[in-house]
């Protein structure tokens, strides 16, 4: 209801279009129209020099929030710096817990405070073979039925897990009231 | 070849597994055993305290490379911060970059430099649309033809390009030497 209207925005960095196809409607989200505007466009960049061993790389967020160094050792082993797995692990547990706020708080129950870890599991392949959500939640008056079916809600249908629907996902969630 | 190789990691932030279910083997990377050893976990972790609106968040990378604040102002308006889409963004630039680079490496050229940008396109749903590849290559030595079959290799085999499947990706590789 709340999170779909009257989102507008032109950001310089972002690329803006016009209209969206018809989109199936979701749970708690359920006033999605056809025709209506963009949310956003973020473009991020990459740049990688040399070949995979001996190069080096770096990855850049679009609002200029954070750049940083990644390696063969950053990604595969254990030498400083960051790596895409660890970014987009960041991802689907940042958007995880805003989803999960944006239901509870749809469904009368602002929470407190959702803490959430998401670990990206990368084997030979390379394939990311599994993310597994963690979640913790403070959450005043709400049973613990209703919660884990929020819970599973938000893994269902936050945009990064969405995107990510290739890809073996699991949820752990608890209420610690 | 050389990328599944011998990696055998111990981090004290990640847990470990121990073996690998059988994957298809994949154009480049074609040594993938059944029964080999973790490569790595990453555990990213996000906080979100309050309302879907009037609520904030922060996200933090497993390395401690980065953590930022996020808020709804700056994931659907053109507010401070970071959010998830611009992290799934730089992931995506920086696996297909450092895959490229693989893959070029492979075939007998090392690549100078590799700059790549993903715009990520949420639209209502919220759902994340589209993701745009940009990719610009200098690299000695090879064909256009050979170039741009390498960068649609990447494009569908990076690991984040796989674990993104479910969503629409398009790919723009330019060779500039």
């Amino acid at each position: 209801m709340f999170w779909t209207r009257s989102v507008r925005i032109s950001v310089s960095t972002q690329s803006v279009g016009t209209s969206l196809e018809d989109r199936p409607q979701q749970e708690g989200f359920s006033d999605t129209k056809k025709g209506e505007e963009i949310m956003a466009d973020r473009t991020s960049s990459a740049e990688w020099k040399g070949s995979l061993k001996e190069g080096a790389g770096t990855m850049k967020l679009a609002s200029g929030a954070y750049e940083g160094p990644f390696t063969y050792a950053s990604r595969f082993e254990s030498g400083q710096g960051t790596n895409p797995e660890e970014l987009l692990g960041a991802a689907h547990a940042g958007c995880f817990s805003m989803f999960l706020a944006a239901v509870l708080t749809n469904a009368g129950y602002v929470p407190t405070r959702i803490h959430t870890t998401a670990t990206v599991h990368l084997r030979a392949g390379p394939t990311i073979s599994l993310i597994e959500l963690k979640t913790e939640a403070e959450v005043p008056n709400i049973t613990e039925a209703a919660f884990l079916e929020h819970a599973q809600t938000a893994k269902k249908n936050c945009p990064v897990s969405k995107a990510l629907a290739a890809t073996e996902t699991t949820l752990s969630a608890k209420l610690v009231n």
